[in-house]
């Protein structure tokens, strides 16, 4: 059975708090989301602004494939908005708890039916398609749940959906709602989960299983509080644990997206994400990495690929000798048995410690085991910054290449850039690339240790280092000349 | 029925690609551990390094009420160093599907029972408790499941476990598989899920639901890939959701433990995390601020002080009036409703724009729609900064302080430090604690745009301001001044 996704990334996910993207930036996710497969996309919420509307005409005036939808509140005000913004479609969201018609609303349940249905007539009067969500409907008896969707169903509602608002469904209790309800209507049944107790994703499956034809997600799963079910996290679990449904979903294409949104959106993704996390499909302990050398599947179950991502070996004390050994490969370095052992052991010693290995720890442990004695051939004798906010930020650096001694001045838009660009003015550097500078976030006080990590790229090679240094220049340059010696190095 | 719970933070969650404990930062945990009512706690693997076994030995000294357990494989070499850390158990880990016996330990099925049955009668013969956990048990028959269990319970084993070692379980087959079992085990049954697809909270309470007494989980699901079952949302679901188990956890001291694991670890937490993310009981949208303050059941399933934690609404452009008055309030602000209508309108232009508002912002806003003309008592007129790798990082500013201009320098472990540092010396900044600088990470080039938000005490006023500016420096001296003026001002 094809599944159809509703997304609603630039509504529920721009409800995040904190959160706000500009109408060219709403306009670049909804794009891309046309363009993996989405059915429909929630493009926001018609009411909230001026800016916000204009983000959603951007968006109807692109002739997607999908279907473009604005989140309405029961009420003529919200939907006049909304076909201002000339979407296909609404997402009437109509409360239909207790708590929610009681206590929020303060009116009775035949008010409520009341509003709910000439909302109904108002936007099918009007051309809209219209999917009625139920908010709350999984604190709202089934009973009234169905009147409310059987009465939308009469007055012209295309699809209904079970809104799980405060996230309290779990998958036995969500196939149960979804099985009563597909009894009794005959129109498309979508869920939408929320995750506070980390059951959105396992509760839309279940839904699913209970005849639901739809359901709502959003890219990484952000939302209000916990998030809402995580699109990728949906997409894949389908693919992969049940082949009675399916989607329209390019899969390669999901790590894309996620990196896309998580930027615009500034929401980061912590490392052990499924499917999108840094470390989904990152190898550190022997086991794991043997494993994973002898056959894949033994640690994976599904690959990289799949997702549009690649497999990675990370260097740290529970790693054996296989994965170091691939590892010191990609990096050049062939090592005899024992060595390799000798090398596994430095690292276990660095990383009891609590140090996070990089690349060129790593290089420097194998030299020193092969008793390489690699000559850095730049050596930094001294960094002088000079910045303010009615100064041109201005680096000096005294270094030693080859042997000789070097002078160099450098200006940019900040200390750090001035200093980089004051040590990169020379040849030397000419054919390395600086593809990354990192700065892990830093929290505490201004004089917490800075951890900098670059990478950097001269031909096919690729490798990171590391500063770390209570001044954020320092470590810069320190990371920045550590890295460059190692790439000129063999 | 209560449930125990196995912690595997300090041993799967430690196997998090990039993570390294010092014996300090484990012993630190471990004791939380103990002191929130952990039941078992795996405290690392004997076998990785001479540092991990003395990171073991230094918490099984410690007399905690928690078992102490070390994982191992099924070989004596394994477990004469789990014996040498005087362990309470050992966690046995021993393969059990076609994949892992034949492509990675590459021997037979009868050569694997042997091996596990002397693996369990050498730990008994030394007097260990045994947990034998069936690792890729979830693509493991489960009649060779239940051979190899059954064999190690002949051989004295206490208790077993079924690893669900990529995650491909799903609700329905957990549940299954944990029923059958349950027909033939007379020991404890415990699971060990893993989250690849976003399903292992999911899977261990069907894992429950089956027959299983036990779970495996680490504090925020940290682990190798996309990690672990996740213990906070695996206690609160079990005290919200299901009635009929409970647990020995102190529920209000989750978040504590969470913050500990993930400032050691170096693991953040991305916002949308169920129970513990920073936005798990943060409100933005005006529909969800209006019916909390109205009745927080309506967007809340528990409260945040069942686990330590404080209701939070953020400013923002779904945000509605209601949400807009508590927060204006709670800075002391008192608007008329058609004030509070302007103050909202003018916040949603800010944010349009892509902006995330901070208090200051929201108290210029306010401001400005109140005619309250405050003069900033301190103007920054100049900052110039001198730092380097063999010069004390030096600044000096130019202020003008209530109409009089003062200079004034200081010095620093770096250029931000030093900036704030002659900055604060002015008898004006004697009463405000500077109580956090946060650096977002910094990703990509040098030139980066950089956003230093800081929080400000005064009495028991808190609040945050931001600088945004290529130069970390002019950033941080920015946000901190507009952040005194504000504290100056009412």
């Amino acid at each position: 059975m094809n599944i159809k996704i509703l997304d609603t990334t630039l509504r529920d996910g721009e409800q995040t708090p904190g959160v706000s993207l500009t109408s060219l930036e709403k306009l670049r996710i909804a794009t891309k989301l046309d363009e993996i497969g989405v059915n429909f996309i929630e493009a926001g919420s018609a009411i909230t602004s001026e800016g916000e509307r204009q983000s959603i005409k951007d968006i109807t005036q692109q002739n997607f494939n999908a279907e473009i939808l604005s989140f309405s509140r029961p009420l003529e005000m919200d939907i006049d908005y909304c076909l201002e913004c000339d979407v296909d479609a609404v997402n009437l969201v109509v409360p239909t708890s207790d708590l929610h018609i009681f206590d929020k609303l303060k009116i009775t349940k035949e008010e409520l039916l009341a509003m709910s249905n000439s909302a109904v007539d108002y936007c099918k009067d009007h051309g809209l398609t219209v999917e009625l969500s139920a908010e709350d409907a999984s604190r709202t008896s089934i009973d009234f749940l169905k009147t409310v969707y059987v009465n939308a169903i009469e007055h012209g509602a295309d699809r209904v959906c079970l809104c799980d608002t405060v996230g309290i469904l779990t998958p036995e209790s969500s196939f149960e709602m979804f099985k009563q309800l597909k009894e009794d209507i005959d129109v498309p049944i979508s869920c939408h989960c929320h995750n506070d107790f980390g059951l959105a994703v396992a509760n839309t499956f279940a839904a699913l299983k209970g005849g639901a034809s739809e359901f709502h997600s959003t890219i990484n799963g952000i939302g209000e509080r916990a998030g809402n079910t995580s699109f990728e996290e949906c997409v894949v679990g389908i693919y992969k644990l049940f082949p009675q449904f399916s989607t329209d979903i390019k899969i390669h294409e999901i790590y894309t997206i996620s990196k896309l949104v998580a930027r615009l959106t500034g929401v980061y993704i912590q490392p052990n994400k499924a499917i999108v996390g840094e470390n989904a499909f990152a190898h550190e302990s022997g086991i794991h990495s043997d494993g994973i050398i002898k056959n894949a599947a033994t640690y994976e179950s599904i690959t990289p690929e799949l997702v549009g991502r690649k497999r990675r070996f990370v260097i740290g004390k529970h790693m054996g000798t296989h994965g170091l050994d691939v590892r010191l490969k990609e990096l050049g370095v062939n090592v005899s048995k024992n060595q390799l052992k000798k090398i596994c052991d430095n690292i276990k010693v660095l990383a009891d410690k609590g140090k996070t290995v990089t690349d060129v720890d790593l290089q420097a442990i194998a030299d020193n085991v092969l008793e390489i004695n690699h000559k850095d051939r730049i050596k930094l004798n001294e960094v002088t910054i000079v910045s303010g906010n009615k100064v041109m930020p201005t680096a000096s650096v005294k270094l030693t290449v080859d042997g000789e001694e070097v002078l160099n001045a450098g200006v940019g838009i900040g200390p750090v850039d001035a200093a980089i660009n004051a040590v990169n003015s020379l040849d030397i550097f000419d054919d390395i690339d600086f593809i990354e500078y990192h700065v892990d976030a830093i929290t505490g006080g201004t004089d917490a240790l800075i951890d900098v990590i670059i990478k950097l790229q001269k031909g096919d090679k690729i490798i990171s280092a590391r500063g770390t240094e209570p001044d954020i220049i320092n470590a810069s340059v320190k990371a920045y000349i550590s890295g460059v010696n190692r790439l000129l190095s063999n």
